[in-house]
């Protein structure tokens, strides 16, 4: 792809960080197009200049619209393009004549369409090569970055603000980007997030040299179809490993996916296997279903990377308890011993306590008040030199009432803890689940969405810890 | 375990349609215990006479209390049993001379403790076997049944009625009982519930053969640690199968989980290759991830079983699409190849929307009105002689404009369709999801928490399809 591909992974700020930006395409009300870029990017805060251009309108949201590109008397960093595919090449000529260096091509019909899209696609790519413009597209929803409230969101998600937070978040489709998911209620927060839809220009590698780059990102989940360049990928990503995690789901893994991801993304597909070893000599830590891309990231947002891989389980169910030890062994953890002191200090407060599984039910159903021994519990548990990390089983009762004893254990835990600790909640009322799962995060304490993802990202982090210590 | 076992399963039915109910144990409020079960059993409706048992009480939630069982002056179907575990042998002895067949018996302390518990546990079970009585547990939630609004729960759940349905969900572990699961949210509904426990006694063959029997009960799904008796277990879900779909959940996959499954139930271990086999043999659906025992159901409750295997999927975003094509070749599924008519009509509606994942999402932003053509296309689809079943991926824009569209679709296909259809919804505002999928649940179509298991659950309902038809 030439010279330009190659610019330091600097220069991608302007996607992110654009002190002006002009809105190119439809401005008719709606959930989709130019006016919902310019609401998205009024209401999330930003404090650049706007610049819509749309010849058929004079003004939207109380901002003036431009005829044409060439009509606003100000640098503009970043162009957003959302016409028709067939327009797009002479508007990318007359971004280059205005010195516009960075361009987000939503519009799609290109290479996921049809041999002439494909033709089309090959054509905007060589225009913006030879004039030194960089593409993120096209077919894309585009990018958003909380730290400045940069969000030009082409389609409506509810105009919400982004939390500030260490997740960066790369996708091979719109599936990340916030009209598809609940951010706002995401508690660790995310730095960057993009789509690279068709990658005509800049791909996964460009985006992991930045985002490794980048002080406010901490971890990098990313969804892909294909890989434009093993070698330069295999490179680069030993490079960023060694700075932070990247995790990645990878489709195409059978050969029908494969041949499905071509015409989605026009994306040339990889031999999974070979994407495999990549991943296993890059330190990429590979996911498998869809809601790992945020679930499994929480781990990495807050807590501490595990000294080893010896997992403890408490659990007010054994049957879950059970489950995760399942799990533990497939996802590379092996399970604690308590030693003799922390086993006999759990059995003197109820006998059978000192065990894993440390099945916290049937004490807490016989003894009143048990669960004011529910801090000390959890804290002997993770004090045990035999244990590496914990996975920690909740039963949110209905009445709410073994929320504060919940609370007080982790409050206590904060600070004091070097061990990471997964979390899961169950009950019968969602919202005392969800709102019990919003307090323990809001103190740093990732809670899942299932037993098994508590498990697999306590696995991770211990792939992790293992890759960097041993590199 | 001698003749009891043997006997008809239809003598279960005390543990579920008992007309009179006596509840020995604590009946100090709190969130466990007798005073819970008095109350769970008044506020869901049940209209049998209560007997709650203690010595320490004259009255609880204005029913008179007896000192003990022998005082009660009427015939007592069942018995649930919450004291001391030490109590419980003299207490069954006490049941027998009152000619109680059925006995819950909650209290934990057992198999599950220490070699005196399980000594316990054997002396409980002599006892039974020689009274003529049936146990559940120890160490059990107990059972629930939503067609005479019998839930006895022992513990505080929030008192909410269980919706009827097809549903029967059994357990080694309380974790599918009311206080465990937001069963009001279950739109399909649930027939009974069982919580093994301990299994000294009622065991997963009597459980399988009295639900086969059952008519409220369409679909059965199983957590299990261990299997009683291999070859018993065996011919009974042959025999249930051929009726109904069993879906199973087993831990102990591995030697740590087999080892901490004896110590929370007693289970002994069954070797995952030889369990594996069973199934393959007894036409049952093995379960990989929690949420799975209340998920995959689902598909079976009001869907009909697809005729092969070819699945087709509908996607408002092409690249959860790819993914799913991923998932179908791993759960057994193939995509389906539209036939050339109609390809041609999609085609004709949008270039490019007539291959499979037919992607909604580029014309759905390109076409003001689309939508209005989404009961078409879904309509095309799903008649298509080359489609047996339908993956539908629905994107539920934060205004909520779509969700009239989608229930219009799905209204239209309702009665019409002979081929399943499973969902997935996304979105940024959870509350609107929620809502979308409480309506098409409400009209008969699952709607899945996650894109993988919607899959998952087709494959299975390809899977037991052809069981049946080949056996």
């Amino acid at each position: 792809m030439g010279d330009c591909r190659h610019e330091k992974p600097e220069t991608l700020y302007r996607f992110f960080d654009p002190q002006s930006i002009a809105v190119i395409g439809s401005l008719r009300e709606g959930v989709f197009g130019g006016y919902v870029v310019v609401k998205s990017l009024i209401k999330s805060g930003y404090e650049g200049r706007i610049f819509p251009v749309n010849p058929g309108y004079t003004e939207v949201h109380g901002l003036k619209a431009y005829k044409s590109i060439n009509e606003i008397a100000h640098p503009v960093d970043l162009a957003i393009i959302m016409t028709n595919a067939r327009a797009v090449p002479s508007l990318l000529t007359e971004c280059a004549e205005e010195s516009i260096r960075a361009v987000v091509v939503v519009s799609d019909g290109f290479a996921e369409r049809d041999m002439e899209g494909a033709m089309l696609q090959n054509e905007i790519a060589r225009i913006a090569r030879y004039k030194g413009i960089r593409i993120l597209g096209p077919n894309t929803a585009g990018v958003a970055s909380s730290g400045n409230g940069f969000n030009p969101c082409p389609y409506e998600a509810g105009y919400y603000s982004l939390k500030k937070g260490p997740l960066a978040i790369c996708s091979q489709t719109g599936m990340t980007n916030p009209q598809a998911y609940p951010y706002h209620s995401f508690s660790f927060g995310t730095s960057k997030i993009c789509d690279f839809g068709n990658k005509c220009d800049v791909d996964e590698c460009d985006m992991l040299e930045y985002l490794g780059a980048d002080d406010e990102t901490g971890v990098v989940s990313m969804y892909l179809e294909g890989i434009a360049d093993g070698e330069r990928f295999l490179e680069v990503s030993r490079r960023v490993t060694s700075r932070k995690p990247v995790l990645i789901l990878k489709s195409g893994r059978t050969q029908k996916g494969a041949r499905a991801s071509e015409s989605h993304t026009g994306s040339l597909a990889v031999d999974d296997r070979v994407f495999d070893s990549v991943c296993r000599q890059a330190g990429i830590l590979r996911l498998d279903l869809w809601s790992e891309i945020f679930e499994v990231p929480k781990i990495f947002a807050v807590q501490p990377l595990p000294k080893g891989n010896r997992l403890a389980i408490v659990s007010y169910t054994g049957g879950v308890g059970v489950l995760a030890i399942d799990k533990a062994d497939a996802y590379g953890l092996g399970v604690a011993d308590l030693t003799p002191e922390t086993a006999g200090m759990l059995h003197a407060i109820f006998p059978g306590l000192g065990k894993i599984p440390v099945d916290i039910g049937p004490a807490a159903t016989a003894m009143t008040g048990f669960l004011d021994m529910y801090p000390r519990i959890l804290g002997l548990v993770l004090a045990d030199p035999n244990v590496d990390s914990l996975f920690n089983v909740l039963w949110a009762d209905p009445t709410g009432r073994s929320v504060g004893i919940y609370l007080r254990a982790y409050e206590q835990l904060k600070g004091e803890i070097k061990k990471p600790l997964a979390s899961w909640i169950y009950g019968p009322d969602p919202s005392i689940v969800s709102d019990l799962k919003g307090r323990l995060e809001g103190l740093g304490f990732p809670v899942f969405g299932s037993p098994e993802t508590a498990v697999r990202a306590l696995g991770m982090a211990y792939s992790y810890a293992s890759y960097i210590s041993f590199r």
